[in-house]
């Protein structure tokens, strides 16, 4: 849906002044390739690659499509084209469908750990993406079934430490709540007193921040017992990864957002066939 | 030396409507915030940060610089200045940081596992970056001491597996060298014969890709008695990684590429902390 | 806050090739110039003009600050500077100044007589803006008093008549439900069985839209009879004007939008003066 | 004729980060909708409406054309493709359809009663238009019959009072001559002795800022007088509205130029009606 | 006037990942650094340079503005500041002024010929600039005493060849009258009696294309006897050089516009030298 | 290969507000045209020139290619379309394939004179070129037959005489080393023993510079005397024509460099002409 310049920028990134490998050494002869998966998992970015390759004139033929379930050696696309533009587009293509899978994949397989315990809770990302390419990182973790969370700081109110160490819980509460009804509001807390008196001024969103499975325990209970847990999303984040998230997930919480899902992603492997076409 | 433009959309991502918390809950008020390490490593991105709260009108004091070996707890930077401007850039800021400090902290910790067995060897990046990102992923490879390899396409001649699908080695060699004097010519080999032919013909740098030590050294071995050794860059690629690095740097090859030192990077964790300025 | 770009994209626009007047005519003299609004209102847009007659090396002082309410022919800000600068800048800041000012003296108008009947509720923006200018347009409604309501189709989900005659209602909210819950989600509704439908399936604002007082009075006691009135946004739209307005804001409702905010501005009269400097 | 690259990026305005409704609620299906007058005008923006739409891939069928005559309850354009893609566009174009509408409808409202009582004299538009939406007023004003004086500080000379503040008429109607021979030189007068000075001194164009009919006369006259009304354009500004255009027009004049024709825009109401598809 | 963001495009285009050499060998240390001229004529760019090197934080000292004449061996700015930031300009500020100083001295140096037989007459430029610098070629030229012409396609009417084998020359002119009154309207004339018939349809300015002294002469003759002479321009293009000026100037003629002062420009030698600063 | 976007910039340039005289003048209707030369020699830009009429909806028919040889009044493309396309197009594509051409025609015929005395050795570029249009030079260059040399600061390293004033030739040399082994070190030198010194560092590439046939001669015997000259690649540079050309390349170097290919380009005339189509 998203128009073609994105990726063309990134695109320039990797070429300003052409491909000078191809430039020198490839006749004027077009090619068939393959981009074929190394591991399996989730994938994702295919349609930023046909994207890319349908851009210079290729034909792609896909045999999968974003969020599919592949194995180790799997045929994601084929692409047919004039060998310059197919290697051209290669780096850039494969960087993008690396980084999304990677994280479509992790987020896909953290989603499961989580629906096992507990169906009404789901995986959510943060903004700790990697600069220039929020906008993709955002999707892979849709993809992979995730929550996506805040895009950018204007479309979400979220009230953190450091706005609460300028201005009182109540007071930015309420100021929030003034500015828009249109907006969710979300608060971090980081004790059991901050997420009721935070409930009681009707916050809509609490991240539970750093606290370990007694302290959040502790916290719905006093939500419950106070009348402040329905209505109320749960959030909880800070330093949960693969072997802690199961026994938070066991909560009743609804979301947990991972930041590692987009600022420590593990590269899904891909790579690049070209076969010669007969001509 | 950048202008701050590339830096400023990256801004622009994260508040294409400005900051929607910051407008609705806090006063007209200046803060002063440290920027503080949460691990120990190398940093970098310092500049940049710097370059960011300057543009919107905050002073910054700087306690190290980009390189500097740091523990956890340190304070990196500290800024002055309006509330609302310290929070918007705050993000952008530590995504910028965190990414290229966890680039410089691997690049410089496997450079110092190569230089403990072979000097004259070094880490080199490659171009699997994040997309919008690269040249912040390549220079925080040059702040860790690795070598930056090849920025784009356009300033380096590097013949892979898929153009010698389409044009012979030879050949390609040949049309590479007539095109440009002033490019060093590098190509990736996969066997001895290839790597000999390359080196008959002239090649400046051979990429021995995916060997074991074993045929590694053979291939050197077959070099040096076909008096082809010198001169020539030798680079190692292709899933080399902690654990197997040690035993192919002692070969006597001159450079080792890495995809992962950012295709796959670990985040450095900073985190930055608002206190309240009496006014 | 804003970086000055986007203003200066709106200068490039008035001078693509230079001011071929000031550059004809203009010795290299300084002077000294004031904005006057020539009626009465609220000001909006003055740090906009100020970022610009700064940029191009202007010193400017200011008489009053956004906001403010001002009388026929009050000096708003005074500049210094070379006179080709002032004149490049002239027609820029006044029509940011016009436009501005005018929707935030509207909409403060507009706010006036909602409050006098009903200190709940409050002006809402639409997406109804002139393009290429939203986020000002949003800006001088919140220096009016207003509720900006949804900056893009990105940050918040409305689910609209024409999202309802592709997607049955139910099915609509329930997906939008499980897509995020870090953003609210609101419904366009033309029945009172659609908003109690909606109330009931959990959407958090119903915009009753194009409805009389009457029908309007009648969903409303309809939803307090099915006790789903409590914890739910009422935004009005559709055709009201100044005329109409004070009926609605009588009922209890919670936002009224108004595109004719943004998409039908009264301009605000302002002009500026050169007065020559001593040499 | 233009590129559709200025379009895309009012549309990157409405959807920074994608449209969250429809990527939640929509299956991949498509649809049909038309737009439709809620009004009877002129219409403008029609082009501009169907660049977009075709950008992304919908099928446009037009039923009337920039500048003709429509009436309340006209399909203006159908459109046909996925829903995700209409309904992406659909804000964008419906607000550019309504502000150049709104501008062509008025242009020629006025255009007709001018024509009606001077055949020689036309409506002229001014520089006072929406930042970022120049060239699109500008187009209405042509696509209603008028005028569009200058695009630009660039494309023509007129030397305003702000100007003469600095420089003796005289000078500067010299030194404009002096330095090009390519544009017309258009001066702002307040006085018949400045309008006769200016006509002395080859000025093409005499802007009569200001005056009542009875001053206009007077002027017209003493330029007869003193043979220097023939070559010379005479163009009348300053608070002229739709009550007291006739007066103006039956004077001998040749433009009128109307700031409110762009810088007060009564939006054209235009909607946009989807259509289910059988699939 | 102009922002520095043209400037810094240029930049960008010869440093997209920076500077490696300086990057390389350049310890962090500052130096002063002249600008100095290789031959005599009219300096031009200076002021681009200036912005520069301001940008990157460098102090500059000028020693001669734009439009002086200077001798071979002249200083013509001072710069001193980092090492790597005068490295990283040098070479795009000594495009620029190499290129607009050479327009700039041509320009003088055809003007005094001009000057000397007719001074009524003037140099006047084209269209035939350089892509992405057309903003500089003009100014250079007006900096040489030039007139710059039409800037766009924008600013000018001007009815050339091609739009007369569509129209008829008698419906061109009347069409562009009737478009607007506030922009002179050119036409290309290859015979006598198009320029006559050009003139009696009340064309503005007459572009005699390609003729001969002879034709030239004959053709003003013409339009003398019809009376229709004055207040028409009159412009000669079309192989007109050095050596055939003074001819063509020395009849009444008004503008003769030469494409080669912009299309086949003599770069005028400027050099930088680095001088060491003791630290 | 590359995008269109920097083509678009380049006509933005010539038509801020699209082309008043079309608008004007032209009915909506077709025509066709031809590119001819005007001139013989190289053609260059015909692909640039495609891509731009295409782009606006034009049918292009090609009649040679980019490197072509064509004689004077040969058609070089014809192109069909909306006559307003097509002369919208005009001036910036012809333009272009003069620019280029001029730079093509040049290499080619320098090239011609270096191969006959000296097959080994080759034209090269500098980065002389016209700003915001190197990418284009650089192809014109090699389109002639040229070798392109460096594009940017970015792609190679080459110490200059600037970088000497501050910094030791060894440790230059060293430094440079050291920093990536990716690129060839290129050294400018001026004496036989700076040519020595820098030979035995281990430069890749030795620019002479300004040296004359006999100095060349002195260092070349030098080198080889050291032993040094294998390997090494000479360019001449500073100050060679085509007067003095080929007593240069018949020394044993590689290659010549010349600024003035690029920053004192002859133009290549060539001219549209239309024919009007029936209808």
């Amino acid at each position: 849906m998203k128009p073609v310049d994105l990726l063309l920028a990134y695109l320039d990134e990797d070429a300003p002044y052409g491909d000078v490998t191809s430039d020198a050494i490839l006749p004027e002869r077009s090619c068939k390739a393959h981009i074929r998966s190394e591991q399996s998992g989730i994938v994702a970015g295919l349609e930023e690659a046909n994207l890319l390759f349908s851009h210079f004139g290729c034909e792609v033929r896909s045999f999968c499509r974003d969020g599919d379930t592949v194995t180790n050696g799997e045929i994601l696309i084929s692409v047919k084209g004039r060998a310059s533009a197919v290697l051209l587009v290669e780096r850039t293509a494969l960087n993008i469908i690396g980084r999304m899978s990677g994280i479509a994949t992790q987020t896909r397989k953290l989603s499961g750990i989580v629906a096992g315990v507990n169906p009404g809770c789901r995986i959510a990302g943060t903004r700790k993406t990697s600069p220039g390419f929020r906008i993709y990182d955002k999707k892979a973790i849709v993809i992979g079934g995730g929550d996506p969370h805040r895009f950018s700081l204007s479309d979400g109110i979220l009230i953190k430490d450091n706005h609460l160490a300028l201005v009182p819980l109540k007071e930015a509460i309420r100021a929030a709540k003034k500015s828009t009804r249109y907006k969710k509001i979300e608060i971090e807390v980081e004790s059991l007193e901050a997420a009721l008196q935070a409930a009681k001024e009707g916050a809509d969103i609490l991240m539970l921040d750093n606290m370990d499975v007694g302290r959040v325990t502790e916290t719905i209970e006093a939500l419950k017992s106070a009348g402040l847990r329905e209505g109320l999303v749960l959030e909880l984040s800070g330093g949960i990864d693969e072997n802690t998230i199961r026994s938070f997930a066991g909560l009743e919480v609804d979301r947990i957002s991972i930041g590692a899902l987009t600022h420590t992603v593990r590269n899904f492997s891909v790579t690049l066939e070209v076969l010669p076409v007969m001509e």
